[in-house]
């Protein structure tokens, strides 16, 4: 692993907007299931799946979604449920109340807080999918109370109901109220604009490749999405009482995900920069995904030492990385000075893993660079807000003078008659219906 | 203005993608000013706003800011002052702070909320120009903490300084940091990628043309940006209680706004219905605005008839408006089965103007139906969240084998190995430098 000395060094690749073949196609789908509805669905899926469906056999029953837990193990389904546990309770903390502020003379203001009505996730087949990315969506979901949770995911990936038992045990302990067996573009536009099989929903979320991406943005209006997800990054600020074996088997955990992924040590320490690029090679050779981690660290890992460890907040804050682990004397002492971070992983103990699978803590996080302005997925991502005003009439006449000055300022004379119409009516004591 | 029984009315309207040459247009001045930065925006400010800019007076000055005040009326100053102190008021309810969760094992998780660290607000000049979303738009940003608030807006737009002193001393008021005299998409992608002049920032928002619009589309990824507004509405429910000259005045002071605002009556009440259809008709020949009024409610404009309030509501949440009156017996009571409203004013003094203008809320809200999915700007905006895993030894010893069959199952061999090493080497005693 290459090791720099520190420098404007800048993690952020182009994104992905798909070829313009990529884009007509997808074009054209979400057109034909919004005009078709069902039966564009179902060709696309023969096409594409090569699977027939019908309104008989699109949604996954609850026989099926029981029998997959015959298919896998009990170990499975009892560390599914340990880590669905843990996402609850953090995310359980997230929740938030409407509030009203009531005020002397009458006038109540307020925010109202309420859970999407119906949301739909999506879930990749094949190496793309996972059952922890199946947590991580729903559960969110389900703690800000949304009561329809829908799942769509391509209906020939493995099992005996042709879904990949693990993801159907996921969605499951996860708490998923209906599962359909379509995939690709013409499964976003499905939830987006509903069919006969499947009712429309307010948000699309979850992972996908190319043409999904570009399906959530073709129907984003319509309803709300997710943000695109680009490759994962990690960055560890480390100083020399860091493991190097521990910090190289981080830096290849994250690198093994994706030839994209990015791997970066930032450190004061000579020594340790030495030693984790030691590692990395000596760890690399006995991966099973040598071949893509090589890859990533050769193209986007770097050793990057610098003067001392606040120079190394500096540069963390610049890269504004999705994960973060920082590995020093006092690591908590530290993280008040990080302002772009995704997820911050603090002492030896923290690796990276112990995040994306289990302690709570969403894993879906901004990437390449957004972190300076977005945040993981949260209980809040699947609510709406409502602001409420009851002004009591006493509020009006004392207000309603300074209310049509701003108005008129603005040239919107019908705002200030409107306030006008009441204080003429009810402020000269005349008998408004409105009292 | 027609009075129409219930059926299946839809409020939404096409958003504007704009043309292809105003695409066009936009994508060469984003990239110009990518790569040339200062030259190009003020090229693009002379050949746009006819105004020669230099380093040396694109920047409002301190004296300038000042100046404004000498231009507008004292009770000018005084309204904005009193509007502020609501809106600071109401969105201060809305702060949050970090938290954290210390478990007895010693290991932390907690969510740290952090401000954006520096926000640019699009202020558009002539008769789009608002003081009051001045105030809307900067004080969520500066309640949240926020460092750097840096408004835009061009520059030949009235006043000694060269721009309306009404935006600039709400901008005072406000609580901007830095004010700079360009606007159209030249000054977007300025904010986004950073000019000599003007350092980049993390979001933008505010209201503008449609070049403004697509520059920010064209720029989201590299910073965060509010939605695009739609046309305004509103939607009141009432009934017999209800006084028809009040309801006649909100639903014009929605439509004077522009000729593709919408203005909806929804009513048990057929006395209700065609008395608001006849004072709509008497007050609009008195309004000044009466050509873009009579246009909006001739085309978006409706009173529906229902059979009861619950059908009304039905038809309310159906239509998710961005405002929502409802003036009825028991209002209050009437509120929880709304799910779908950017902002409900209730009662017969909620004018919807007092929220535009006065009591607190913001009076950015979701437009064209997607009050199903979003809110009204608020905090939360301008904020980031970081997810904090401080794992304790013991919690990794105890839970390190569940996280490994996670990893395994996934096939994400180096993420369960990263565990693993500290399993062996720290679970049976081994002398690790982490500890």
């Amino acid at each position: 692993m290459k090791v720099q000395s520190s420098r404007d060094f800048k993690l952020q690749r182009e994104v992905d907007y798909g070829t313009p073949e990529q884009n007509k196609a997808v074009k054209e789908i979400v057109a034909a299931i919004k005009q078709e509805g069902d039966a564009a669905l179902f060709r696309y899926t023969e096409k594409f799946d090569g699977v027939r469906l019908s309104e008989n056999n699109i949604r996954v029953t609850q026989e099926e979604l029981q029998g997959a837990y015959a298919e896998v193990e009990d170990s499975f389904v009892s560390a599914i449920r340990a880590a669905a546990d843990n996402i609850r309770a953090f995310h359980a903390r997230q929740k938030r109340n409407s509030w009203m502020d009531l005020q002397p003379d009458g006038t109540i203001l307020g925010q109202v807080i309420r859970p999407l009505q119906r949301v739909g996730v999506y879930v990749p087949g094949g190496k793309a999918s996972y059952p922890s990315s199946v947590l991580m969506n729903v559960i969110p979901a389900q703690i800000a109370g949304v009561p329809e949770i829908v799942m769509v995911t391509p209906p020939a990936t493995g099992g005996k109901a042709g879904i990949d038992p693990y993801i159907l045990v996921a969605a499951a302990e996860a708490g998923v109220n209906e599962i359909y067996r379509v995939g690709g573009a013409q499964a976003v536009a499905a939830l987006a604009f509903g069919t006969d099989s499947i009712a429309p929903v307010d948000k699309i979320c979850g992972p996908g490749n190319i043409y999904v991406a570009l399906a959530k943005r073709e129907v984003y209006g319509a309803v709300d999405i997710d943000s695109i997800a680009g490759p994962s990054e990690i960055v560890v600020l480390a100083d020399d009482s860091a493991e190097p074996s521990y910090i190289a088997a981080d830096l290849l955990s994250q690198a093994e995900h994706d030839e994209m992924a990015s791997a970066i040590l930032v450190t004061p320490s000579q020594t340790l920069a030495d030693a984790v690029s030691a590692e990395v090679e000596k760890q690399l050779r006995a991966l099973p995904r040598e071949a893509i981690a090589r890859a990533s660290v050769e193209n986007y890992g770097a050793i990057i030492v610098v003067e001392n460890l606040e120079e190394g907040i500096s540069v963390v804050n610049r890269l504004a990385p999705e994960h973060l682990e920082i590995v020093a004397q006092d690591p908590m002492g530290l993280a008040g000075a990080i302002q772009n971070a995704g997820a911050i992983f603090l002492g030896p103990y923290s690796s990276e893993p112990v995040g994306d699978y289990f302690a709570g803590p969403n894993h879906i996080i901004p990437t390449n660079g957004t972190a300076r302005f977005s945040s993981p997925v949260d209980v809040d991502d699947f609510i709406k807000k409502s602001s409420l005003i009851y002004y009591s009439k006493e509020a009006l006449l004392r207000d309603g003078g300074t209310i049509m000055e701003l108005a008129r300022r603005e040239g919107l004379e019908a705002h200030a008659r409107a306030v006008e119409i009441r204080l003429t009516n009810e402020g000269k004591g005349g008998e408004g219906r409105g009292e």
